[in-house]
């Protein structure tokens, strides 16, 4: 059975296990903190990074989360989620960079820095012109996909795809942190919601960051 | 004919030159500094990035240099660079993250804001403690990759592939910067010197950024 390296708010493992999700894929979770740049986890992935996706039975190894969508994609059938034409494909895969990328660097990754990061290991108090930041960045990444969303059925076109995946696993990881303020982004909200409530998404919903509290809307299905 | 939107010392507009050359697409250059923030970039780009590979006869516009070359590789048939077992293809797409995104921040990046861009637009001096940080760090990496030569024939395999590429990228702008010192790292050098004597590769070794000079051993292909 696969395992699965990772720690509760780390999106890219999120958007491994909503893929997975669909796809009915099986694996275990196993936890992994990469600030405290354990020798198993540096000897799993030379990036020293989560997640890493490993087979212990058949001494595979897979890492990167985009590396491993793709290695799902070639071998999983069933609900295929980076599908199309080729230019449909591109869109695809460009909206999971801007989410992966992007997204995190302007927004995840500073709420992790500051409500995570400095919470639990660094014990330090929050910046709160750094999250003020972040929280603006929000609001200009919400207002792009309202767009998307206002033009298209689904994020990346007229089917779902990783880029909704990519999309669905970083906002809940800003809004567990208390990073986004819904108001104003209805379309988003809307499709966020419908997300939220599909089996491969509530199991993740109920579970905690140890010390970590997350708003009282966040694991909300109906809003 | 493809209009790639690029600046000389971009390493990912450096990859998909060097995969266009291999598969034999033709395109021409436009340049684009995205430090400028100009408004055609953004129009082109939601992510405000090099490179972007651009048809204006087809009206089609392709943003991130992972998702640009899928696209070439699903398209074009000639010299295919992620190619093998979904496995050996999962390793591939690991080294390409890990050359754009590790080797890119941790030597890359840092090179181009104290030698490019605090020269060309914030025109302060370097800060000689990040650049020694970086030079250490491009050790660590070659390390790396003398360890995968030493293991493989080329860096993913036993065939050329999209990794090699993205290293070389990487690579080929961190010296240009003078940040490889090449002492201690014969499996890489002797890689790197036979790719720079590519037909793919020549063209970019002669062309220069314009107030920053390669060191000499820069454009040689013989060491
Ligand atoms: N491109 C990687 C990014 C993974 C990543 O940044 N993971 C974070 C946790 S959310 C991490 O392990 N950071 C520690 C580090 O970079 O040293 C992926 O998609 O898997
Ligand atoms: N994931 C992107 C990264 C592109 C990237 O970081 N490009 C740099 C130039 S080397 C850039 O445009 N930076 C400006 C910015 O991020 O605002 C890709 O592979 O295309």
């Amino acid at each position: 059975m696969w395992q699965l390296h990772q720690f509760p708010l780390c999106p890219f493992s999120r958007k491994l296990r909503l893929l997975m999700g669909e796809k009915g894929v099986s694996y275990e979770l196993k936890r992994e903190n990469p600030w405290e740049e354990s020798d198993e986890l540096w000897a799993l992935n030379p990036a020293g990074r989560t997640p890493v996706l490993h087979d212990p039975d058949k001494n595979l190894t897979l890492c990167d989360s985009r590396a491993i969508c793709e290695y799902l994609e070639e071998t999983v059938e069933r609900s295929p989620m980076i599908n199309g034409t080729a230019v449909g494909r591109a869109e695809i895969r460009r909206l999971v960079a801007l989410f992966d990328e992007n997204f995190y660097a302007d927004v995840t990754a500073p709420l992790l820095q500051e409500r995570m990061r400095k919470r639990l290991v660094l014990r330090e108090p929050p910046d709160s012109r750094v999250l003020r930041q972040a929280m603006k960045n929000a609001h200009a990444h919400l207002d792009y996909i309202d767009w998307l969303i206002d033009n298209r059925a689904w994020v990346a076109g007229a089917t779902m795809s990783l880029a909704d995946l990519a999309a669905a696993a970083q906002i809940s990881v800003a809004d567990y942190l208390g990073g986004i303020d819904w108001k104003d982004h209805g379309p988003t909200q809307r499709w966020y919601s419908v997300f939220k409530s599909r089996p491969s998404f509530r199991p993740m919903l109920s579970e905690k960051m140890e010390g970590i509290h997350p708003p009282a809307h966040y694991a909300k299905v109906d809003i």
